[in-house]
């Protein structure tokens, strides 16, 4: 049994609805805040749980405080079929990264249940908490803490503005810390058949392409340094005659131009991957307009999907720390890189997405993505894992996420006839 | 009549004790914060003002609140020889930039009372205000000030780190600031027959020949843009093909480099100029590890006591700015420069300081200023200038500010014998 196109249509309000209240509830004036484990993720959780209690399904929070909403499927000893995303955003984001698979998930199954359908399988949505690293560097903390993948490291890394660390926020939205530091499993990967995600594209591809959806083929693995620091010699802009600086500024400005030519030279040899510094700055505390700077911090952030281009550039940071120190009598101190493997998507998924998508005369392609997601975390634990892309025209992590809803509903019916026959 | 060598070295208990009180008065844990028009600027005036008092000086603040503290003269209708400096520093500063030449004059002034000799002219010590571009991004307040040359726009200007305006600031100091605001003169440059300023030297050219002071020839004009943004596209950093790219942060370092070629060119040409950075930064509130930063923002300075060199610098700062936007899909936003054209000490002045401290069998040397004074406001208007530098070893506008108290206390004979025999 399924439900037809005309039937799911009906529930497009429903979703439209969802992601306006989500708009509503996080709005900061530019974009939408949810932080991690903080307010603006706490409001996305409550909405969202709120939401599916209304309609009659199963509501559940883990150790971690991830979200856990089920449909009881007609074998209630089958393994449970595996949904969802994350609800968290990056400060000043979009509101459809992360909250458009679960409310897919959630509109698939308050649909089925509404129509009084029952999955084969149980069918499980995980709103995961804290995807984005943005707020404490690491990626994916609910899913890591679903697997009881967290360290008690992990647990002392401090929020980016607050200083704050991360069990303390943790602890305050109700989760188990200890649990999660003794390394628990909250979830047994065995106990679930598969893991999909619908995300939205975080960049240009399908908008260009004139495509609504994309079957993933595998996640970009990705190493990052969140805060490099360039200690040079804070001095008198007018006072230090040129040859006696040690300018943090252009040392840094130097090091980041040696590695933008690097990486232009593996792009130009065919390699696929990504360098970018998203975050650089001089210390507001003490930066001045006639004052050489004595430090700058910034952050590295190489992507591939291939592990040996991404530990190759990698390796090219530390050769031009060096070198740039040599040159320019300054001292870099690089922090311990946080590493997420490549991750490549279950095959058999892949197939049966593309054939969905066949089936339902829907325009797609399979592309790998460059962006990280709770899904990578599935893969490691060994869990058939599939990701659906939807269109969204202006990119990712900023507040002109434009998701058509067309586009969505149409997500939303391949993930329903994915959810109702899935692969055992 | 003047003090001999051991009765003006009986004072320098007196100077060093004022020294530890300005450094108790304003330590913030790393160096010493005197910000200008605000409490720790305050608290260092009333310090100074309660000394003099002591001392039994005249103490009197003027209508910007320049603190100007006088000792008569034997002839009462001569013009009075000015001297002095001021009594701000830049956030997290050393206690002598500024301090050292306040504390000079003060204690010349604390010992010729004392000694009951009466100069041959009235002699003024002016604590000048807000001397300091970190905190308004406009140096010399004070100066401008006393000479009407401070601007309704100039109140304007906000302060770095709070965003509140100047001529908030100075109405909470007592200043009058509608007065300011109409350009009226709280001193006529006909008044005084000179101004004098003992300066600690803001870099290490006296240190590295040994020597204990310098008499400055000139101070280096300088060009300076608070506030360039580049303006480039955020976006998710795994999800945005290379090519599709407007990074901010690439950019600025392809700017900063290509003025560095630029600057190491007019250096290897024997021009004598100097440019610095001194801040530079993503947007805190938007910017993370994973996105592609869409803004940075950051300062250009340029110095030289040439100004065809200053105005060449400076063109070359447009051209790159939109090469740098062709090749890369940003935009930038150049602010306003604020200028400081180069400013000449006055020859005859120049000689009698250098006369001075050859009959005291004081080593020396002549030399340019790279660092802004406020003596430069005093060349403007047309008052015969000189300044003396003393040895400092470890640069200015940082905590490790180091002037020995043996060298300050030199510089403080040499400003003594000038005072009591000035040029006419």
């Amino acid at each position: 049994m399924s439900l037809d196109r005309d039937a799911l249509a009906a529930w497009r309000p429903f979703a439209a609805g969802l992601f306006d209240d989500l708009y509503a509830a996080s709005d900061d004036g530019v974009g939408v805040t949810r932080d991690a484990y903080g307010d603006g993720e706490q409001a996305a959780h409550d909405l969202i749980a709120a939401a599916a209690s209304a309609h009659g399904l199963d509501v559940a929070v883990d150790e971690a405080r991830n979200l856990v909403i089920g449909l009881p499927g007609a074998d209630p000893t089958a393994s449970a079929v595996a949904c969802g995303s994350h609800l968290d955003s990056v400060p000043r984001g979009g509101n459809f990264d992360g909250a458009a698979g679960v409310v897919a998930g959630l509109t698939v199954m308050a649909a089925l249940k509404d129509a009084g359908i029952a999955p084969p399988r149980p069918i499980k949505l995980l709103a995961l908490r804290a995807e984005e690293s943005a707020w404490f560097g690491k990626s994916w903390l609910g899913a890591h803490a679903l697997f009881g993948l967290l360290t008690a490291n992990d647990l002392d890394r401090p929020r980016f503005d607050s200083g704050r660390r991360l069990g303390d926020y943790m602890a305050d939205a109700g989760a188990d810390v200890a649990m999660i530091a003794a390394g628990t499993r909250l979830l047994d990967p065995a106990d679930i058949a598969a893991f999909l995600e619908v995300h939205i594209e975080q960049g240009p591809v399908l908008e260009g392409e004139g495509l609504p959806v994309a079957v993933v083929t595998g996640i970009a693995g990705n190493l990052r340094h969140m805060n490099v620091t360039c200690e040079g010699r804070a001095a008198h802009a007018g006072g230090s005659p040129p040859g006696d600086r040690q300018d943090a500024v252009i040392a840094t400005a130097d090091l980041l131009m040696r590695l933008d030519g690097h990486w232009q030279a593996f792009l130009a040899d065919g390699r696929d991957v990504l360098l970018t510094h998203g975050m650089i700055g001089t210390d507001p505390d003490e930066h001045a307009i006639s004052r050489i700077a004595g430090m700058t911090s910034f952050s590295i952030e190489i992507r591939s999907a291939d592990a040996d281009t991404l530990n190759a550039l990698h390796r090219l940071v530390e050769v031009e720390c060096r070198a740039v120190e040599a040159a320019r009598g300054v001292r870099f101190v690089v922090d311990e890189a946080i590493v997420n493997p490549p991750a490549p998507m279950d095959p058999a998924w892949i197939d049966r997405l593309a054939a969905i998508c066949r089936d339902r005369e829907l325009p797609h392609r399979q592309m790998a993505s460059g962006g990280g997601h709770d899904s990578a975390v599935f893969v490691r634990v060994g869990v058939p894992t599939a990701m659906l892309f939807v269109r969204n025209p202006h990119g990712s992590h900023n507040p002109d996420e434009a998701m058509d809803l067309d586009d969505f509903m149409a997500a939303v019916g391949v993930l329903m006839t994915a959810l109702l026959d899935p692969l055992a």
